[in-house]
């Protein structure tokens, strides 16, 4: 089974264990013949494949009465996934959700390390540290390094824990953000998990 | 007694009640003749205001043993100005100093109103709404408005109220950030306050 999950920049398949990345600007998704199982973000990308029978947009197949309209199909697959979690999908935006008893209760949306770090130094060029990710949470910093560091990370932290639910780390800065969620669990395929999940409730194949 | 506060774009002044403001490009300081008691945290400002006999820099007297290099003039005097309190200074960063039994305990940065909003627009046109400060923090959000307006606030807002003190808002955002933090103190003279609280204890005047 051909999976695929297309964001803004790129298409990201999974074909049985091995997974890998095309860029949306030049892949030609006419050019693959099998089945593929997908979810896009992407408008563009969306129009194209639309007209492709044998990519199949799973988001059709999934009761969406729970979410909101304008919401990330990537971030309810992954809620999809879960039953009681707080998932956080580091990438370019970070994404925090929460489900408990496979209810979606809300979530919001945080800027990614990288959008953080552009933040600091176009405030002040006095700004343009890197983040330390082993920066110790329970000491308030006394340095400008850890005061933003602590600013982007702790911030994030105090809210997420608050809902006492365990944490799950997924996306392209999840190792990353481990190092500050030492609790969380890393899952770097839950978008594709989830993809599964809503393929075998549907009886796609 | 005529006070200044001298930030990155402008002269701040308070003469008696009367406070107003001169940029910082067009204002030229030699102009004044009067005494002015000043701190300031624009370098090219400095190197002219170190010239005139008649601006004092009362960052000198202040026993900075307790605070860190590279920290803002500014933080330090509004830190100095209170015993017990976490202060929230809103301007182009937010910065947020706790201060227990008049000792500091450390800060952190976070971005000020207008850089966020300009961060979440760059992660991506979808994200482009204003913060809405009305919003209820006791829900998860469930649409893409409140999904930035709370990355933005209740996070900062969780790890704000976490140190069970007296948060007391200042800078231009005040106003605006007291919306999210209801019990809070707004006090727009806070740092002219810290300032008149060193010179009475350095006995300038």
């Amino acid at each position: 089974m051909l999976l695929c999950d297309i964001g803004n920049t790129s298409y990201h398949f999974l074909d049985g264990e091995r997974d890998y990345k095309k860029d949306v600007d030049t892949f030609d998704a006419s050019s693959i013949v099998e089945k593929v199982y997908y979810i896009c973000v992407n408008s563009e990308v969306n129009a194209v494949l639309e007209s492709l029978n044998n990519w199949i947009d799973i988001s059709l197949f999934i009761d969406k009465s729970q979410y909101y309209k304008t919401m990330g199909i990537d971030r309810i697959v992954a809620v999809e996934a879960l039953s009681d979690a707080v998932i956080v999908d580091a990438g370019s935006a970070i994404t925090v959700d929460v489900v408990k008893n496979s209810h979606f209760l809300g979530g919001f949306i945080y800027p990614g390390v990288e959008a953080m770090q552009k933040t600091y130094i176009n405030i002040s060029p006095a700004l343009d540290y890197s983040f330390n990710f082993d920066l110790d949470l329970d000491i308030m910093p006394k340095n400008s390094q850890d005061a933003i560091s602590y600013g982007f990370l702790k911030t994030l932290y105090s809210e997420v824990i608050r809902h006492k639910l365990l944490v799950v780390l997924t996306g392209g800065n999840a190792k990353e953000l481990q190092k500050i969620f030492k609790d969380a669990k890393v899952d770097e395929r839950l978008i594709f998990n989830g993809m599964k999940q809503i393929i075998k409730k549907a009886k796609l194949c």
